[in-house]
C-alpha cells in the first residue's frame, strides 16, 4: 500500500505492507486526511519525528473483532491510551503517560492507504457529514476542548488571536456557545472567510490593551502569547492553543501583576465536535484550500505552507 | 524627617519635610518596616523606580479626619485605588488601573519617619502581634491570595518551590489550610528553618517530574517557572508567585501538551493574614535575620541581598 513518510524535512511516498491489526484494533481504509500545522511542525523536526504523519482523517473500517464496525465510516481519537492508569480511569486517556499518538508519537499516522486504531478510539460519522467535513472533527474537538476547561459566560466578549484554520474553528465554536467573539488576524483573505462565516473580524495590528476577560491565542507564533497577555484584563484568562516548537521569550511580570490565568489546551472529545458539524452550527467547507490525491502528498505539503493556505486535504 | 531614597542603584538617607496629609488620608509614624525582594528589584531598576521604597510596615496613626484612628497601631494595604472604577466597585481595588502603590508606583513608601495612606487602606493590629510580626502582614496576605484564587482540596500534596521568605510564608499558609506541603529549596540553613516550622522540606536539586496537581513557584528566579511546569501533573496548576524583572525564556509546549493552568498571583487581602498571625498558625519570628535602625538603611539593604539572608527589618 501507499504511505506518506517524513524524514529529515523531506516528504516522500513509500510502498509498504498493510499494517498488522492487533486485537481490539480496527483496520481502517483511508477516505480522506487533512494536513495540520502540527504535521508541518513534525516536518520541521518537532518531536524528532520520522515516519508516517497524519492525525486528521476519516476512513472506513475494513476489519475488526466486532462486526458492528465493519463497513462503518469513522473518525478516530488520536491518543492511544493504556486504559489502566490513573489518568485513563479518570476518563483522561488524552493525558495517559504511556499513550502513543496517531501520526505524532510512536504510532504511524493516517496518511497511508490503511491504518489501525483501537476500536475504543472510533466514532461513527453520521450521514449528512461529508468526508471532507469529517476530517475537521479532530481540530474541531481541540477547539471544543476550551469549553471543557473554562466557563465562558454567555454573551462575554472573547478575543481570538489568529485567523488560521484553528482560529476560525475556535471562533465558530465560541460563537455557537453564545460568546461575543472578536477574531483578530493579519491576513485579509482569511478575515474575509471570517466575515463570510458571520464572525466579527478585526486587524491584529492595533489590538486593544487590557480589554478582554477571555483571550485565545491561536496564532501559532511565539509572539502570540505576549500579545494575548497584553489584551487581557486583570484577573482574566488566556487560553493557549498555539503549539510553538521551542522556547518562547515572555515577560512574566504582567501575568503576575495582573493576576492573569493561562490555560494550556490541546486535544478534545469528539462528541461535541460531531454534534456541531451535524447541526451546521460550525461550517468548515470554506476552510478547505484544496484536495489532492494521497500520491501527491509532497505537493500537498508544499501547498499547505504557502501564505494564505487553509486546509489541504488528501484523498485516497 | 528622615527618609530612605533609592536612586540609580544607590540607597541613601535624606532629611525632608513631613508629608502633607490629604483629606481621607492618615498621617502615620513608622514603627517598623521590612525589606522585601521587590525593594531589592526596585534598587536594580524595576519600574524605573526612584524615591522612597518600602511597602511592608507597621505604624501609629498621628493624624486623621476620623479621631477613631488616632493613636492606633496599623498596617496598610499598599494599593491606593480610585474607589470609583469597575475594578474598585467589584472589590478589586488591587487591580484599579488608576492605582498608585505605596513605595512602588507614584506614592512614596514606608521607609521614612512619617508616611500617608488612605484611611480605607488601614487595618488595626490587634494586641498580641508584635511590631516585628506585624511587618509580615503584607507578604503574608500575598501568600494567602493563593487561596482566594484557586481551590486546593484539603490533604492535597502541594509543592512550594523556593525556600525564601515568601516560600516559607506560602508553605505555612497552605499547611494551615490543610494541604500536604513539600517545600523545595537550595539553601541548607533555610530548609532548616522550614524543618523548625514543621514543614516537610526537600532539596530542589532532584525534583520529581509530573508529580503534583499544585505547584507554587516562589523561587524569584527565571528558572523557577520551567521547573514548576515540569513538576506539575497533566491538568495541574502552577501558581506564579515570582516577580522576575525582565523577559523569561520558557518552553510553552509542555504547558499546552499537559494542559497546565498557570495562575499569576500578587497582593492579597489583609484580613486572613492578620487572623493567621494572631492565631499563631503562621510563625514569622524565625524569618527575621536582623533589625536595624532606619538611619542604617544603606547597610540594611546590603545585608538583605547577602546569601542566606531572611527578612531585614528597619525600626524608626
Amino acid at each position: 500500500m501507499l504511505a506518506v513518510c517524513l524524514y529529515k524535512g523531506a516528504v516522500f511516498l513509500r510502498d509498504q505492507p498493510r499494517p498488522r491489526r492487533p486485537d481490539g484494533f480496527a483496520l481502517i481504509r483511508l477516505l480522506c486526511g487533512g494536513i495540520c500545522n502540527t504535521d508541518l511542525e513534525l516536518q520541521r523536526g518537532y518531536y524528532n519525528f520520522q515516519g508516517t504523519p497524519g492525525h486528521e482523517f476519516v476512513g472506513e473500517v475494513i476489519a475488526a473483532d466486532d462486526s458492528y464496525w465493519i463497513g462503518r465510516r469513522v473518525v478516530g481519537e488520536i491518543n492511544l491510551a493504556c486504559a489502566a492508569c490513573e489518568w485513563c480511569k479518570r476518563g483522561w486517556g488524552r493525558h495517559c503517560p504511556r499513550r502513543t499518538v496517531l501520526g505524532i508519537v510512536k504510532h504511524p499516522g493516517a496518511f497511508r492507504e490503511f491504518l489501525t486504531l483501537p476500536l475504543r478510539n472510533l466514532h461513527r460519522v453520521p450521514p449528512g457529514i461529508s468526508n471532507e467535513q469529517a476530517v475537521f472533527v479532530e481540530p474541531l474537538a481541540a477547539a471544543c476542548e476550551i469549553l471543557d476547561q473554562v466557563r465562558i459566560p454567555s454573551g462575554a466578549p472573547v478575543a481570538v488571536l489568529g485567523d488560521g484554520k484553528l482560529g476560525l474553528l475556535i471562533a465558530q465554536v465560541l460563537k455557537s456557545h453564545g460568546a461575543d467573539v472578536h477574531l483578530y488576524g493579519h491576513h485579509r483573505e482569511k478575515l474575509r472567510i471570517a466575515d463570510a462565516l458571520g464572525i466579527d473580524s478585526r486587524a491584529r495590528k492595533n489590538t486593544p490593551a487590557a480589554a478582554y476577560d477571555w483571550v485565545v491565542d491561536a496564532t501559532g507564533s511565539s509572539l502570540g502569547l505576549t500579545q494575548a497577555v497584553k489584551m487581557t484584563k486583570p484577573r482574566g484568562t488566556v487560553i493557549m492553543k498555539s503549539t510553538v516548537h521551542g522556547v518562547v521569550a515572555i515577560d512574566s511580570a504582567p501575568m503576575i501583576v495582573n493576576e492573569i490565568t493561562l490555560v494550556g489546551s490541546r486535544c478534545g472529545r469528539f462528541e461535541p465536535a460531531l454534534k456541531l458539524l451535524k447541526s451546521g452550527r460550525v461550517e468548515v467547507d470554506k476552510l478547505i484550500s484544496e484536495t489532492l490525491p494521497l500520491k501527491k502528498a509532497p505537493l500537498a505539503f508544499r501547498r499547505a505552507v504557502q501564505t494564505g493556505a487553509m486546509k489541504v486535504l488528501l484523498h485516497a
